[in-house]
Parts: C-alpha cells; structure tokens; sequence
C-alpha cells in the first residue's frame, strides 16, 4: 500500500468514526477496496484507556514518526517487527477528567508537549470512560458512564464503541488504583453483576467489557500498563481465555525497577550476596500525585517489590516504593537507588545509582511495541495472557507466579517468541 | 575421599614441592594409593604467577573456605561446578618483588589480610619469576630469572618447577603491563629465541612457557586476569592449539566495566540512544599506582572501552578509564559513571552510577571459578582459547574479534558449556 | 588537678551517687579538699535521658578519648573550650526501656558498641524515667516513673534524683516524638498541674522538671537534641528564664540537614535560584524505625524543612522528609539529595548528593560541646536560650523565630560567642 | 539618565569606537553633554579578552538583562552594587582564532547561543589579539599581533585602541594557559624587552599591556578569570601598584572547586578529619579540549588544589584535576567528587557528590560582578590586588600566599569591602 494510500485510508476511517460521523461514507469503503487484505491486516488500530501524560506522548511521538520527523529511539523492537511503527493507528480515546471529555486529541495532547501539534490528532476525540473514584485525591474533576447508568450497560456501550472504532488493541495507561484481585471468575462476574462499585476498579471494569468485546468481534487485546492485576488475576485470564482476548500485564516496566531487575541479576550471577536495597523516586506528574495516596501508594509498591526475590532467590531486606511528589520535577522523576552486597572474602561493596529520567516517554515507547505485539498475538489466537511479552515490558509480568527474570534475558526469550533473531544470545 | 584424607593428601602433596622437600615421600604415594583415580581428578592443582593483592585474597579466602569460615559469595558458580571450590589447591607462587621472593605464601598473605593466617598457607614458597620491567615506576624492587639467564632458559626452568609441582592450571595476576601483541606465532619464536628483552613482557614469557609445560604433560591451562593480549593475540591461540593449552583472558572482568556492559545492554535493548558514557574509577591498591604509568594506562583503557561499540552497534563517544590513584583508598575503590541518552520522542535521560567496591576480592573470586573452568577444559580437550568462559569473566574476552556481550547473557551460555541448567533462561 | 586525682574524683562521686550509695561517703569529701575550687568549676557533670544509640556512643567515646584511645574527630570545638572533654563526667542517666532501667550503664552500651568497655562505666546505673507513649509503636516494653505516680510526683522525684547526682547539664536524647508546643507558661503549668498525659511528651515534662531544678540549684542547662519545641516554644523559654534554666535546642543539627544550609548559601550567595529540593533518608536504628509512625515523622518534617526559606529567602519547592526504615543499613544512613537551580543566562544545573552517614557519632560528639556550653552558659548565667549556640548545633534553632543561617557562619558567630578567636573570618 | 539617553549614548560611544569609524561623532558629544557626570562615573566601559563560550554567554546574557528578558540569577551580587548590571558596556573585544577576528561580537555569540541575538551586539567587532603558542593542541588556527611585530609595539597597539575605546575594565577569558610565573618585576619587563616569546603567555602580555595603559589614563582594572599567575604573581601586583592597575584573579571560582571549599568548611567546622578527596570533571567544551594537554592541566590542578590544606589547616590526601574531554557533555560539565572522613568515636562517613553544571554561564555571572567591582576599585584607587573580591571569586585568590577559605564566609567579607550589610553574619 503507498503511504498516500494508507493515509488516506486513515483519515477517512478516523472522520468515520469520529463523535461527529456514524456511518461508514462510501469514500471509506471505495478505498477498503485498494487495499489488499494483507495490507489491512498489518495494520493495528488502538484504542486509548487514560488520556493523560504517557497517552499524549504515545500520540503525538507516533504522528512525529509518522512525519519523519522522529526516530525510533525508546521503541525496544523499533521497525523489526512485520508491523511497522507507521502502521499504528490511534482510533479511539477515553478519559475521565471532565476538561478533557469531548476535545479533540490535538487539544488535550497541547497540554503536555510543547512542540508543533500534527492536525490528524485533530480528527480523534476524547469519549467519556469510566472512573470509579480513581481520580479521587487529584484535583481533578471526575466523569463517567457509571454516573449516568449502571456498569452492566456502561460496559455494552464500551463494547458498541469499539466495534464502530474496529478497536483492535485497548491500551490502559490511567492513574494508578488501589484494587483487590478477584481470583475467581465467578466473582467478578458476580461485581459485575450487582453493579458492586466499591469492588470493582475502572480497570478492571475496561478489561471486563474488552472480553465481551473481543468475543463479539473474535479476538482483542488489552494491555494493561499500570498496577492494577489483570494480567496477575486468574479471573481475568480465565475469562481472556474463554473470550478471545489477549492481555498483556501488569504494570508498565519503566524507571529504575527494570534497570535494578538487571543490576541485582548482574550481581546474582557473580553470586555476589546483597545486603539491602533502597530504592527512591520522586516525581511532577499526576502519577506522583496519585501515589502520595497510601493505598496506591500500596499497589505500586507490591509490584515494584517482587522483582528482589525472584531475581536472587531470597528476599534480601528492601525498600522500594514511590517516594513522593515534587512539582518542579516534572514528567523527569529523580530517582536514587543504594545496594549493598558482600563479595568474596567478605568484602563489603557498595553501588549508588542515581538519575534524572522522563516517565512518559519511557512507558509510551514500550506501548508502541505493545500495541504491535497485541495485534500479533490476536493473529496468533493466543489468548490469555503471553508470558515472553510480560516478562520484558511489564513490572509485574503475568500470570499469577510467574517469575521476574532480568530484562535482559526477557528481550532474548521475547525475541524469540516474535520470531526475531538473538540479539546477544 | 573423605575431607580428612583429602587434606591429608593436600597436606603431604605440598610439603614434596615446597622448596625445601625435593623427592616426593612414601607417606604421600601411600596416600594416593588410598584415592580413586576420580578423586584425584577432581582436584585442581594451581600455580600462582603475581602474589600480590589478589592473588593473597584468592589464597586466604580459599583457605577460609575450607576451614568453613566463608560461604562462596562472590564466586558465581559457587559450589555448582563438579570440582568443589574445596579443592582447589595452590601449589606454587611466583613473584619478582625482592621482599617476596622465598617467603612463605603466609608471610606475603599478612600484607593484604589483618585476619588469622591459616598454617596451611606457610607450605608454600614464593619462587622468582620474571619481571621484564614490569615494576618499572613501582617503589619495588624487582627480581627475575632473566637477570641471571637467557629468557629461554628462564623458560626451561619454569617448566622443570611446574612439572616438579604437578601445576595443572596457572593464573597469571601480576601488575598490569605496556605490550604489544605478536599476531603470528613466528614473531613470537623468534623473540623468544633472541632472547629479545625489549619486545616481550614477563606475560607473554609466562604463557609461552605455559604453552612448552602443556606440550610436555600433555595438557594444561593458562588464565590471564590482566590487559596483555594473550586469549587475543592469535599467536598465543595458535600456540596453545598445538601445545594442549588451554587459554583463558584476557582481563578479568570485574568492578565497573562488566557492570557497564550490562547497563548498556539494558539501554540497547530498549532502543535508548547513548549521547556519551563517562566513567572513572580511583584507588589507591598498586595496579592503580602502576597505572598512573601512561603505557600501562593505554592498555587498561583498550580492554575496557571495547564493550561500547560491542554491545550497543556503534561508538556512542566515552571516556573510559583508569583515572587516578589516591593512597587512603586502598584495594576499596571509588567508581563513578555518567550515561546520556535518548529515549522515546526525544527525551533526555541521564544516569549516574557511583560506588565503592573491593579490587582484589572481585577478581579474586573470579579465579575460584576459572581454575576449576581450566582444569574443565584440560579434561575436555578444548585446546586453544574458549570464548563463553571469557565472554563471562573477561573484559576484552578472546579469541581476536570476539565480541563482548552483556555479561548477563554471556553467563547463561558459560552454564550452557559446563553443562549447568540455565538460571533465568 | 592531676589526672590521677580527677579520676579519683570522678571515681567517687559517681559511686556516691549511684542507684546503690545515697550518702556521700568520707573518701569522696576528703577528695574534695584537695581541689581547688577552680579545678571543680571546670568540670560538668552530665544526666543523660535516653540512653540510646546517640548517648551510648557518647559515653563511650568520652571514655575512650579520657583513656587517650581517640582523638578529637567529630567534635566542633575539640579542645579549644576552657573546660575539657576530658572534664566531662557523665554522673546519671535515665530510660525507660524496661530491659535497660537499673542495668550498669557498661551493659547498655555493649548493645551499641563492640569494642572494649572501659570499667569507668560500670558504675552508672540507668535510672527509669518517663515514657508517655514515646516508645509506642517500638517493639519495646516501656515502664515509667509515671505508671506509679502522678506526673507532679514524678517531676519531683526527677528533681530530687538530679539533686543527689550534682547535675548540671541534661542531655535529652530519647526517640522523636509527636507533640505540640505550648506557647503559654500557663498552659504547660495547667497541664502538669492537671496530671493531662495526653497533652505532654516526656521531653516536656523532663524539661519542666529541669526547670524546678535549676530553680532550686540556682543553675542548670537542659540540652534538647530532638525535635520536640523547647527552646522553640516560648512557655518554656519563659520559665526557663524565671528559674536559671539554660536551654540549647532544638534538634542537633546532624546529618543531610546542616549540609543542606550550607550548599543552598553557597548557592544563594551566588543568586541562584533553586527550582527544587528533594532530599532523601533512610537508616536502620531505632529512630528511623521510630519515624515510621506518621506523627513522629511531621515533628522531623518540620524541623528540617525550615532551613529553605530561612536560607534562600523564599520558599523553594522541596521535599525532605526521613523517607524509610531498613534493618541492615543500622546506625550507617544512607542519604540522597537532589537540587536543581537556575544558574546566569537562564542555564539549569543540577546537583546530587548521597553518602553513608553515621548516624549517632555525629550527634555524639555535638553533644561533647554541648554539655561544656552548656556549663559556660550557667556561668554566664545566660539563663533562657543562646541562639549563638542553637545556630550552629540544631536543625531548628530557637527562639522561636529565630531563623536559620549556613552553619559555616553560625559557626564563627559561635566561636564568637564563646571567646574563642575566629577560623576564617 | 534615562534609559532612552543611556542607551543613545552608548550607541554612538560603540560606533565611534568601532573598526569603521575613528573620530567621535558630534552626535557623541552633544549627548555627553546631557549626562551628569556621575551618571557617566556609574557605567563601565568593559574590553574582552577571549571572545570565546564565557564571554558570548557575558554578552549575551548582558543584553537580554538589558532588554528586560532575564533576571538576575548567577550573578552574586545582583542589583545592589551601585552600578548596575544595565551599566556594563561591552566596548571591545579581543580574539586569536582567524575565524573570529573582524566579526561583529553578533556573528561569534550565534556560535554559543541558539536564541535571538539582540541588534545592539553588531556594533562591536572583534580585534587581533595575541597568542603566545595559547591555541596549541585545539583544533583552531591562531593569529596574533605578534606574527606581525614585536611583543613591545603589540603592546603599544593596544595600549592605544584601549585609549580609543575608553576602556575601564578588562576581562581576561581565554584558553588556559602553561605559564611560568614571573615573581620578579625586573624579570617580567626584561621579557618584554627581549622580546621573549617563549617565557610570555598572552595573559602576562596582556596584563602587562593593561598595566601601561593604566598608567596612562590613570587608572584600569585586569580581571583575570584563568589559572595564569597574574594577581598571584608579585612581578604583576608591583607592576600594577606602580601603574594605577587594579588586578582581580586569579582563575574564577566556578564548577566543583568552590563547592569543594564550603562542604571542606563544612566537615573542619565539625572537627571531622577527612581522609581523602577524589574530584572529577568532563566536558565537552573547548577549555576541556585544551586542559588535554598536559602542561596545562597542571596549571588548573594547581589553583584547583590549593583549597584542601587552606581551608581544612593539613594537606588530606586528595586527587583534584580536570579529568577528561568528551564532546557530547557539551559546556555542561559531568562533576563527581568523594569524600571520605573520620567522626566522632572513630565512624568512618563518605559523601558523594554528582553533578551537571553549565561550565560558562556560571563564570559569565561572576564576571558581570566582577566589572563592577573592578571600576568601583578604580574609583577607590585600590591598586595592587584586592584580596576580599579574590577570595570569593576566585580559585586561587591573590596575593601570592593568600588563604582560601570557605566562600559562605568570603561572601560575607565581601559585602564588607563593598559596602553592603551583611546577608547571614
């Protein structure tokens, strides 16, 4: 397919299914006509859960690529994969901050880059999703179909959405949520049910309608970058199973914690035994906000903290959480780390890491992958969830029990799950 | 062999090569009588070349180990290995400072280590080596063979005293060195047969005659831990090809460069683009006062910046070396290190890495697994150098053109050829 | 006075004292003639309340430099004061950890320190003081004086005790505590008066009763090195006043804190404007556990916090707060710092510092000045609180109000002060 | 004076003087006329010397200030000297490299500075300056008076353009320099005479020059920001007694060395014994670029150094010397400095410092005070040197075995000497 092909293609897809155009209009399905299926197919169109930082940079990095103004610098599979970086297509967007509903991507991305803003982001608004006091403590103010119906329907127009979107993939990048796994599927069918809102978490309500969407339409994904158990919830991989969705999660592997799963994995290997870690962060973004809040505060800290054990082997005595909340700083988190370790002989070493790193932009290169590998793993009809995928790009790396291995053994092994040969291996 | 008999054997074995018991005793061939041919082939005999600050650290904490004061942190293949770190047994050590020679190694052991010195450690005497200025602008007075006899009778002698001592691998630890490599085996025959002080370093003697003591027992191992191209000098490999040696080296990989490699393998594989890598590293231990030496610097710098290109695909710009020397530091060194790079729609993130670690303990315990690896080797026959040992243990790991990998890797294929299950794999 | 005689001296006294000998016996007012008055009024005779980490290490090293084992390292004034350290004499000391009330001080220090114990401390014993919840939420079973008697009662006992023991100079070093100031003199009157458990600290109610004391003796000093408002809280910098009390405080100036003021002046006097602050700790003595409670953990907050406005002159965005509790570190904090500012031409800089810091030697050896200016003040009759001193050794110096400045000039202003001839001024 | 006057007068003041017109304008002098004379003794008429990164950041941040687009930030003494940073007037200015000479002052700062360059900065066109073998080892090609007459008439051309262009204070801002001083007056002027090309820098010629210029006007100021011994060397400060001639110097306190002196203040105050101190620095900038070679590099360690025993009162073991040059780091420099030290009891603490600093902006800052301050030491005929400006804005204060101290105190002494209240004392 020409680019100008495929562009057009985009932009008429995109008017079509925008707040404003139901129907498909025939210029649409003339140019469907152009186009041959394979061409179609290596495509991915995506879908946006959490229209904030990360959302914003994710859309408005990928129209820079796109314009070739960009790189691919911070995208792990940059162009290997048989779906190319240009192929993503954001189709779709939720939120749930009332000064964001109803705006066009174009205006809600302005609030977080600077730079010139591309007009396709011009053509995708921003739909109302679902909060459940998830902005709770921001000051920000919530809407969401919950308040307007109950969940059970607000989850079949989720779905009626996403079928007029022909969503393929929904990524999930809201603020981060104190939550309760459901363990059993019957459980969470049962919340569902008695539209129980102080059981269920925003989160956990879009990976509930993306299984009755990938149902109805025969296959979906469902990344979920944040800490909430999706991935690590064997309700929700059983119902993914039964309901042709993948899932890949849980939790986004951004920052310094996959940078310690390889520091610790490095001293594992030399059998080099550490005495304590402590692990610091600091940030200016609305995440931060959020986690000076102590029950998300928890479930940022539980994910975090499950790479110490699997990676040495014992729990060595940790402190690793976020730390707290720091205007100025920005999007560009400071974050500190101390370890300490015995070497041979008894030697006592220690290593200092510190450093300035942006939050968005490292979570938001990851999704272009993910969104890429979702579509594969759809192709591939491996539903459920899909461990060499975790194991690389997420903190918490489903299923339940799954182990955290160094990154950089997960790039390999994930490497080899897409087909791509070894880097270093 | 139960350990009391297996000390036993340790025991008398040392007294008959110590300098001053020729002839081997009827209480050890008895002895022997009394192990499985198994036994003995499980045991590593070890010849030290260089007793300064890691080798002594190597010796007591071996000591120490046997006598269950330490557990084996610090040696990545702890006690996996088919030959027990308890039996690794040193049984000659060579050194060319004047205050050293003819000592006890207990003696030497007192000036690196304020703790108890275990009797087993006065068995053994520091012989004479070679030193071919290699303590040129140290506050040391040297002593070698070649002030009394051509190189090539130097040579001859070793042998004869290896032979005498039943080494089976040596580790060469002595101060780093300026040198040039050979390339082609003839170069280096001729050198030696010129007796051409000027073109060789006390290394490449050593492993020349390690290379005549294999060809004449029939197989032996030669692990260089310092800069010297040995395991990279193509006439070394060639050499040990035909003589049954195997070669480990060169430069064992320990404190902040093989750390390095595995950040920058982190950063490679998330497509982040390195802008520039800082990293110094200061002490105050003698290889950081021989290195204020503008030659030997050079050589240090060479094996440690090969990682950049290696690892990432291209030559991010760094400045890559041994920085200075500052007495109160001692063997505990202070690295830091300063990365730039690039992340997703061109965000700048920094990392800084500071840290206080242990010189002679590091590399120490890296010995603990290549004198076993070594004798490994011998017994498999893999003559010539062997790159997924080096690939691990070693900063410019051989053959010439091999490449340097994150080291987190290179450990798993070092499991895969001794035949350990893979940890994180 | 020869040392001999002092010792004799302080030998005597401090049986006479102990929890076993209530009359003075004849040896030790026979020893009493012998000095002349002079020789005693350069002594200071020192009640410690808490005999943690920090007054262990000061009993201990006070001992050690007596003995001629130390040097003077870590104390501002060394031996530049008209009263030695050598003159200090710790003659009481009181807790209220169940497991250490009537110990031998030499046995509680042994929990702290495993060197030698010199004999001179086997002679004080721990009294049992005050808890009021101070050790709430410390896996420590507390039992105070007022379990048995009402505060008023408790006060007086306090008085008596300090009476028999020759006091001058109380040094409080319990745990940090939750409290709130009194502003009034008639409110902490009411409160005492009304037994109101509730509404006072232990430190309070140590300092009121140090306030009756030196009411009766004619002179005291009460030296407070926890955050508790006491020389910030005009109630008792009043009666302080009314009663020849002498009060030093508030919070010794340790730590990441009194650097901090230093750094952000040097910045200041450079007219760079800092963006933000985020300093970081995280230790494993009891206090760090102790600042795991949230309450305990604002009193701290505050203390350090107010350096920034006090310093810069407005109020930088910051973040310093003790951040975390782990075991291993012990009395050896960690510490991170990051500050960022606007340097000429608009250019952004940033700094970053960490280290190991221990912990209770650096208030230790505050506390050896303390206690001798402490006695210089009474004889000064100085009575109220000295900000020239408060500047220099708290993180929040009083009165109240009283603003904090870089301890590099608080420094000179103390040197000033005292009499002594200024470093750099 | 208005501002509309001012900035007339200082047009046709600059055009008169420029490459292109000779004569003054009556224009000039008929707005003379309307300004008081103390309106006029309030400017400084500022000469360059080096119009390199520091000196267009001088420029260029000297005009945004004008123009009411940048604070004051990095400038120590902001707005409260009586002249005021609007006041300074950038006259002259002097360069070696080919490709400068004869560009208006716009053309060269575009090459350090990505913003808009205000119109004002073309009136002014760089001249030949000077070399002295001072562009050796960087990549630019040189050109000097000196390749076209004696050292002695280059003197007296500028001698005469300074007359021309009413020069009052001149900034000296070029490459470091390997420099022997002179010590003797009747040295430095046999060298002139002689014509001795290899025993003169460019600074001392400079100064030199600035000294008979002085003489003849009655009173200039030589400002010298770079390690060169001018304020230090008893040759120059006799030289300028003699000759009207104020020197400030030598080498500008910016980057770690400053720092270093105040956390060194810091741990003397506390009587905590340092060990060792280890300090790096890298950048990318072309002071970085010349410190490569050796000679030079010398010249900075040794203004770098000379703090450690000053300030502390014994020489600790320290390592203090620009490290590297990595051209990516740009003018923003990597810093790294450790610290070991002794507190009370014998506890062994460390700190550690990182940081990135803008190398020019934070000696541009300095200067636009140290402009000021030269024509208010004019003013006051305070020939010779002044110690109280040296010591806190430079590395190395003179005279000649003048002291360092911690730059918090030497902040307060010069506010002294200016006249100002005191910040913190």
């Amino acid at each position: 397919m020409s680019n100008i092909l495929r562009k057009t293609y985009n932009h008429f897809s995109l008017i079509n299914k925008s707040a404003y155009f139901v129907s498909c209009t025939q210029a649409c399905q003339d140019l469907e006509g152009f186009l041959s299926p394979r061409e179609v197919e290596k495509m991915v169109r995506v879908g946006i859960i959490g229209q904030g930082y990360v959302a914003s940079i994710f859309a408005i990095g990928l129209e820079r690529i796109k314009l070739g103004e960009l790189n691919y610098y911070g995208v792990p599979l940059a162009n290997e994969l048989p779906i190319k970086i240009e192929d993503i297509q954001i189709v779709t967007s939720y939120d749930v901050d009332k000064s964001k509903i109803g705006l066009p991507l174009s205006e809600v991305v302005k609030r977080y880059w600077e730079g010139h803003i591309p007009e396709s982001l011009q053509e995708i608004y921003v739909k109302k999703g679902i909060h459940l006091r998830s902005l709770r403590n921001l000051p920000i103010e919530a809407s969401g179909l919950e308040d307007e119906m109950p969940l059970k329907e607000a989850v079949e127009q989720l779905v009626s959405e996403w079928k007029d979107a022909k969503v393929e993939v929904i990524l999930n990048v809201p603020t981060t949520e104190s939550f309760v796994p459901f363990e059993k599927l019957e459980n969470l069918e049962k919340a569902i049910k008695e539209d129980n809102r102080d059981r269920l978490t925003a989160t956990q309500v879009y990976a509930y309608a993306a299984a009755q969407y990938a149902k109805e339409v025969g296959g979906a994904a469902f990344v979920n970058a944040i800490p909430t158990s999706i991935a690590n919830d064997p309700a929700f991989v059983e119902l993914a199973k039964e309901s042709n969705l993948v899932i890949f999660g849980d939790d986004g592997a951004t920052g310094a914690t996959p940078l310690t799963a390889d520091i610790l994995g490095h001293l594992a290997q030399r059998n080099r035994h550490v005495l304590d870690i402590a692990q610091f962060n600091i940030g200016g973004n609305n995440d931060f906000l959020a986690l000076t809040d102590k029950d998300r505060n928890k479930s940022k800290e539980s994910t975090k903290s499950s790479i110490v054990e699997d990676i040495l082997g014992y729990d060595a005595p940790h402190y690793i959480k976020p730390t707290g909340y720091l205007e100025p700083l920005g999007d560009k988190k400071f974050i500190a780390m101390h370890i300490e370790y015995i070497s041979f002989n008894g030697a006592r070493d220690e290593l200092v890491v510190t450093g300035r790193i942006n939050d968005s932009p490292a979570l938001a290169g990851l999704l272009v992958d993910l969104a890429r590998l979702g579509k594969i793993a759809i192709d591939r009809k491996e539903f459920g969830t899909v461990y060499p995928v975790n194991a690389f790009y997420m903190k918490n790396p489903g299923p339940k029990d799954a182990r955290n291995i160094p990154r950089i053994i997960a790039y390999e092994k994930l490497r080899e799950w897409v087909g791509l040969p070894p880097r270093y291996l």
